[in-house]
C-alpha cells in the first residue's frame, strides 16, 4: 500500500499533535488567517505554516481563495472517518460496563435465592 | 506539553499506519502470539515487533505474563479516547446533510404554494 493513497493513516498522522489538533478546534468556532491561528501558540511562523500543510495534505482544512488573507476552514469529513473507525471498537470499551452489570444481575438472583430459603 | 505527557497523541501516531490498524482488528477477535500476527504481512519479524511497541507504548495492546508465548490482548480505551475527540466535531460532517434536509424543506414548501396557486 502507497502511503498516498492511505487517506486514513494521512488523517491520524495529522491528528497525532497537539498543536494541530488546537488549530482544528479553533477553526471549528470559524475559519481564520495563518496569523489568527499562530497567535495562541508560542510558535515561529515558518513552524506554523508546515502544520497547516500536514493539516491541509490530510484534507482537514481548507484554504479560501476569495481574499488576500486566505482564511483557512475546517473539513471535517477526515474525523468522520476516524470517529468510524474507532467506533469499530465500541463494544471492547463497553465490556468493563457489560461485566458490572452481569455481576449485578447475578447478585440480585443470590439474593433472590436467599430470600426465598429464610 | 512533553510528548510523554500527551497520550492522544501517541495514541494517534500509533493509529497512524495500516499494518498497526490491521494488527489490532486481528486482537479484537481474539488475543494472538506474535508468530500468529506476523502470518498476515509480508514483513520481518523485527518489523513487526517494532510496530508491537508502538502499540503497547500507546496502551492499546497487552502483553500476556501467564505463557512462555506471551499473547498479545487488545486494550481499547485509547481509542476510545480518539472516538470521543473525533465525537466533538460530529456537529461539522452532520453539516451538510442538515442543508440538504432544509433545502428538501423548501422544495416542499415551495411546491404546496404551487399547488395553492394553481
Amino acid at each position: 500500500m502507497r502511503l498516498a493513497d492511505d487517506t486514513l493513516s494521512a488523517t491520524f498522522f495529522a491528528l497525532a499533535d497537539p498543536t494541530r489538533r488546537a488549530i482544528l478546534v479553533r477553526l471549528s468556532r470559524g475559519q481564520a488567517t495563518v496569523k489568527e491561528l499562530s497567535a495562541p501558540f508560542e510558535m515561529s511562523g515558518p513552524a506554523v505554516s508546515k502544520h497547516l500543510r500536514v493539516l491541509e495534505r490530510a484534507g482537514l482544512i481548507q484554504r479560501g481563495r476569495e481574499a488576500q488573507w486566505r482564511p483557512r476552514t475546517l473539513d471535517a469529513s477526515p474525523i468522520r472517518e476516524v470517529a468510524e473507525w474507532a467506533g469499530e471498537f465500541k463494544k471492547f470499551w463497553d465490556a468493563s460496563y457489560d461485566r458490572l452489570d452481569n455481576y449485578l444481575d447475578l447478585l440480585k438472583k443470590e439474593g433472590k435465592k436467599n430470600a426465598r430459603r429464610s
